[in-house]
């Protein structure tokens, strides 16, 4: 390790904290403190959930691009996307528009939630005349199918009286009819691959209304119906789309806005972190390193189940590199990591402090802790 | 660095959270659960202050002892002093016995406070039949110029009527000789060392008074009688001993402890650090290894003035020797470290925690902390 040359620098975002871009700048300066003649290659990484499209933006030197749509449950939210430097990829995560961030805990009600929102983000995005588009599903406050998202997309879903259904997951008992006609004739061209990392399906005891439902607010009762609706939507599908989704891995992403994505848009689902990896080109960054360093805000025995960490490990791994992680939070149970080619993780905090501290010192933090890491690589015996 | 076989641990202890000692085998656990061929020389250190008994109690397999005397006002405090484990040397905290810690910040009072438990402290030691004493004496809640020590070890300082004086720095003015006829003389048989990191005389605008009053409770009235007070005593000391401390650098140490250790018990002064180096035989050990660990609860810009982790660092630099730093809080201004043979700090939280969590969870933290700069360590390209 005496002869670090090239470092990929590719975290992911700190929430609340710094930017993934900002994680890399923050390790670059540390890094320079300590032997300015280090090159770093930023890949500023995602796992397709909150922080993917601004990831994505600045890897690719684009654009990210707000917009007003319908909230999860009707009223105006400021959501976003983004283009990226190329113009032929966007890039937009559903929870920005369809979020249960955007919802008081008290107002959480999936029976109306609506994916109506990220339709309108996905039309916003082909006004651009991309050839792709990414769209990260995680953290969604709806069960609704990706109903709305059909709906802003002019796809049309009917009662038996032919009027469209109204918002949220538990309309959806009512659907007579599906009709494609309208559709947006752009969704055809457009390569479109969702950053799923759930296999659940799309109905039943593992489906989305079961599994998720409850921690958008439905209670027993309510995820039952939910689970009904799905299973109807679902037969409707097959009827009028011909294409069997029930139990389909990743249809119950994101209250079955998996299901609707796959159905509807010929979406694709892969792991988040692997779809983000393959944009920011981080394979071939990666073997023209001597190592690589990552990170995110927390890293904890969560951490393997498709974080960025183990993602940039693995392509790390895949050549031979070895691997530092940094994390504002270091949990329980993380000697899982160091198996999965995690080299070693260091926490950036510089001593006790209440959260909100440690998130406005990200940047400062990170440095210092890079400086360091970087001081311990370069420490000879002898020297 | 890929040929780590030998690593001396020399941590201070981390206040209200470990000892050196446990700071060590926290250390040396992190360290096996990476490479347990790797062979831990420990070397619990201190630097002359709080903790210092206990590290050299605990680097030659000794006894801690704990004793009852007089505090700063008075009441009885319990106290301690370590003996060495070959029964040769003896250690003593002032602070134990007189500190400003033992006092409430409202009833500090500096004329009134004594040294007389200090006085007490060493001569208990000399009931062990030691040859060397430590005493280090930072922290005092004291201004007395070691007075009440020299009476609670047979000395006399009468007034002019024959009678002895009272306790505290108030009570020197009366000071008209001083008789040491009846002082221990066991005294005259054990070279005593003086762990002092100040340089300050005893009198004037950069003596014990003036300098350190204030912060033992002295308005600047009290401070300039306590100065023409200290003043006297010198008059008085250099009169019937022979002596002139006045202006001998350190004699202002611990409101003129340092003073009177010198004159009265032929103690010398030196850096605290150094001495526990000498006694815990880090130099020797150092040479054995590849390299060495430090830390302390605290790193910060005053690090650089005689704190264990500095002190380590310059025994490691003689012998070209790497070191690493660990602590619980790395404050600013810690760059001149680095220019003083510190290689890296690393901050041993796991995340944003309030200080009571930070101190209960030290010895977990640390050994996550020397875990993962192990993991570092032994990270190789192409490995």
């Amino acid at each position: 390790m005496n002869d670090v040359k090239v470092i990929v620098l590719a975290p992911d975002s700190f929430k609340e904290s710094m930017t993934a871009k900002q994680a890399c700048a923050a390790m670059e300066r540390g890094i320079r403190r300590v032997n300015p003649e280090v090159r770093c290659i930023h890949v500023p990484m995602a796992d397709g959930g909150e922080g993917t499209a601004q990831s994505i933006v600045d890897a690719t030197g684009g654009t990210l691009v707000p917009l007003a749509v319908k909230g999860p449950l009707g009223s105006a939210v400021r959501a976003y996307y983004g283009i990226s430097g190329d113009g032929k990829t966007g890039v937009l995560e559903m929870a920005s528009a369809s979020g249960i961030g955007l919802v008081a805990a008290s107002e959480r009600n999936p029976l109306l939630a609506t994916t109506y929102g990220t339709g309108e983000l996905i039309r916003a995005t082909l006004d651009h005349g991309i050839d792709n588009l990414l769209i990260g599903i995680g953290g969604s406050a709806t069960n609704d199918g990706g109903a709305g998202m059909l709906q802003a997309l002019g796809g049309k879903l009917l009662d038996e009286n032919g009027l469209p259904l109204g918002p949220g997951g538990g309309e959806l008992h009512k659907l007579a009819r599906i009709d494609l006609s309208e559709l947006d004739p752009r969704i055809g061209k457009v390569k479109i691959r969702v950053a799923c990392d759930v296999t659940n399906p799309l109905c039943g005891p593992e489906g989305a209304s079961r599994v998720f439902g409850p921690q958008k607010g439905a209670t027993p009762e309510t995820a039952a119906i939910l689970d009904a609706n799905l299973r109807h939507y679902a037969e409707v599908i097959r009827r009028d789309i011909g294409r069997d989704i029930a139990d389909v891995p990743g249809a119950g992403a994101a209250g079955g806005l998996g299901a609707g994505l796959m159905v509807f848009l010929n979406g694709r689902l892969e792991p988040g972190m692997e779809l983000v990896a393959r944009i920011t080109g981080l394979e071939a960054k990666v073997k023209q390193a001597d190592m690589v360093w990552t990170g995110e805000g927390s890293i904890d025995a969560q951490t393997r189940f498709g974080k960025t960490p183990i993602g940039v490990a693995k392509v790390a791994g895949k050549h031979q590199k070895p691997v530092v992680a940094f994390a504002g939070r270091i949990g329980e149970g993380i000697d899982d990591l160091y198996e999965q080619g995690i080299g070693a993780v260091f926490g950036i905090l510089p001593g006790a402090c209440d959260l909100q501290e440690a998130l406005r010192q990200g940047e400062a933090n990170m440095e210092r802790a890079a400086e360091n890491v970087m001081r311990l690589l370069m420490l000879r015996k002898g020297k």
